[in-house]
């Protein structure tokens, strides 16, 4: 059984070697999924279908054939995302019907030798109604949402990696409760056919992992292009893994942006923040934030609530009596959107990439609070607020969660890193920088294996 | 301009050193294209969209945007594949409509950064009427089919690879007449969703270029997995760029079988097929095939004609009177096909599957011809026979084409070596040994390059 603190190449490795068979590499998942039952991480788990891929991948070991860079690595999937054979749960009963295929990205981890373990609890259509999932750090906790049982898998040790989506802050604020590493790539390199689709415009998928390394590994295996996806790009890739391996060839940049929302970011979080920008000294840069940002929000929360509004009326659901009352609502909002106001949003947000593509030239990467502080208790009914990615991801920059900071209750809260669009390589490289030279190996092990 | 002799990696590396520019490159293809156009190697061409593709390819590499393996690189694509914007021509006046969406071969190559320049002629829906296209190397001889168009561009330097298909052997033939290298990877590799269906269980796609390392880079651009194709491997590829460069661990073993069908073989083919069995010395064993090979060319073809007619059936074509005489003789032969010979054969099929896997345990790759002999005359009004390919086609192992004899009238001829089924980086490993064991280094261009 991998060490928990093994990277998945690590573990790969020893499956490559036989030293471990994927078989029971899925079994050892497995058990820590029956383990951790109590946290509700997950929606559907298919032992037999796991331990039988298991069991496939070790046998093209035996016979010699190709072995993939996620060979017989176990893998969770958030319930909008779908696979052949599996109920498509999206965290509604107004879903759960069984998917005659696979989404584009379940096929390119399996190319890639993984082996999927089941579906994660995600709030209500990958929106804000919270799902049955705890804090793995303590349970009377939110651990975020809408990726939360992605999130929490990955935090309690069930799997090694498991794939969520961000439609505002589903990715990021999830770790940053949990504890743990992920990446919301730029828009474009992971493809969404397959996956629920809830705002074509800001829709983008994620991953979770305990360390940056399986973030890079596992992006690049699912970075490839689908032309009927309309973001998908058809251009080559940034190469993760080997972003995450380089050396930055000169010490590189940061800046701070002063955001409208600031003053909503808690005393704890605030206090590691400034710590983390006096250890960088002279590499970081403090800016006023350009005017034009008080209006972004707003700009996001008009795409998204019109999108919103668009995707449950073609799929006949408006007014359903079985959505959640905060989609209702949201819904009833996004109706009311006009489609000037929609267009003007959508200026707004192409002026935005563009400012972001002037604005890297300065910099390497920007920090940010990844959320305002610690999880919300399970009690406030909330996952928390996702406005400390909300920019980011109109935007559609690659971000980066690093669990680097603690709460007033001994909870984990992450600091955000943030790249210049499609440049996914360098911000990793960053990453890597920043964490080797500020944090020593234990702080850099993701909250739970410390 | 790159040189004739230079790998696609060689000319790449320039691009993204900035020695050549990918609009030069594009434009240098163009130029032969033109030309080359009495070949008659293009049903379409599309200048203006292969530029713009080509200067987006220049402008990401002075961004310092992830270049990919194929960056910029010009390819052509045989007219049974679509793409988004393109004709899609089959070869037939009965199609020609314009695809409004990518194969997803189309869309992994563009991923690779490669430029697509246009559609290359095929036989009439990739069967048996000629193309209009003339062998490069003498304009009175066929090219072969049916990927006549794309063997033929490679053949006349337009582009440094095409992409074509073989159902029985429409690869491997026109290379051997052509005197290219050619690939026909094992059946699951390369997905076919996108590419006109003849024959699910034989349509497999292939690739022609000037010298095996090529292949190896292109191959393992084309090998993603799509779901919706049931036969594309849901399991790590080969990695067959790595297979052209590796050193075999001990010199490889190899078998000539005696088929039923050998007379077929022209004078000079046997000639120089002898000559390499001797050169190879104790490294060949030549076998008699089992006596149930008798029947395989038998059930190729109920196979094969049971399901060209459901496809044309399915498609309303059936007694089309635009139709060619050779394709409407082969529907009405493929109604009169039972559905329990068609199912037979099936599973003849399946058990010829399962003796080559236990046949390669015993030896590296099979040396077969690539075709009876030297192209035909285009004044015979067809494209060759295929019979040297259908047996390998029939059990999805992956081929070779290799350029290394000649005919009675100075053409070239194929030698085609034949490998494990998914074991495509071995077989291409055994074939850059052979080559660089047996020829020496002028030999080993392919036939226009000499």
């Amino acid at each position: 059984m991998p060490e928990d603190s093994q990277t998945i190449s690590e573990t790969v490795h020893a499956v490559a070697e036989g030293q471990l068979s994927s078989r029971q590499w899925v079994q050892a998942c497995l058990d820590r999924i029956r383990d951790n039952e109590d946290i509700g991480s997950w929606s559907y788990v298919d032992e037999a279908r796991s331990l039988e891929r298991a069991d496939h991948m070790d046998w093209l070991r035996k016979d010699g054939s190709a072995l993939g860079p996620l060979h017989g690595c176990p893998i969770g999937l958030k319930d909008i995302i779908e696979v052949r054979g599996m109920p498509h749960g999206c965290g509604s009963p107004l879903m759960g019907q069984v998917s005659e295929s696979n989404a584009v990205l379940v096929d390119a981890l399996e190319a890639a030798g993984a082996v999927i373990m089941g579906k994660t609890e995600t709030a209500e259509f990958a929106f804000l109604n919270p799902a049955r999932t705890k804090n793995p750090h303590s349970p009377k906790y939110s651990p975020g949402g809408s990726s939360a049982g992605s999130a929490a898998a990955v935090a309690s040790g069930d799997v090694p990696v498991a794939i969520g989506s961000q439609t505002n802050g589903s990715v990021i604020r999830p770790a940053s409760y949990c504890g743990i590493y992920a990446m919301k790539p730029s828009a474009g390199i992971i493809p969404r056919i397959g996956v629920f689709e809830q705002s074509p415009t800001l829709d983008q998928i994620g991953l979770f992992a305990t360390n940056l390394e399986d973030l890079g590994l596992v992006a690049d295996a699912l970075s490839v292009h689908d032309s009927r996806d309309p973001h998908s790009i058809a251009t080559p890739r940034p190469f993760c893994l080997a972003g995450v391996q380089a050396e930055p060839p000169i010490e590189p940049n940061f800046a701070i942006m002063s955001l409208p929302y600031g003053q909503l970011q808690s005393r704890a979080s605030k206090g590691g923040f400034s710590e983390v920008a006096d250890a960088l000294q002279g590499r970081v840069e403090i800016l006023e934030a350009p005017p034009t940002f008080n209006q972004l929000i707003e700009v996001q929360r008009t795409i998204h609530l019109s999108e919103i509004f668009q995707a449950f009326d073609a799929m006949g659901l408006r007014g359903n009596s079985q959505l959640s009352a905060v989609l209702s609502k949201t819904l009833a909002e996004g109706e009311s959107i006009s489609s000037s106001q929609y267009e003007e949003a959508l200026m707004a947000r192409e002026s935005l990439a563009a400012f972001f593509d002037n604005f890297f030239e300065d910099f390497d990467a920007i920090l940010s609070p990844s959320s305002a502080g610690e999880a919300p208790l399970l009690s406030e009914g909330h996952t928390g607020s996702p406005i400390f990615c909300t920019i980011w991801t109109l935007a559609g920059l690659p971000a980066l969660n690093l669990p680097v900071m603690q709460g007033e209750h001994g909870l984990p809260i992450g600091l955000q890193m943030i790249g210049r669009r499609r440049d996914d390589a360098r911000l990793l490289r960053t990453a890597r920088w920043f964490m080797t030279t500020l944090f020593d190996e234990g702080e850099r092990q993701c909250f739970q294996n410390r």
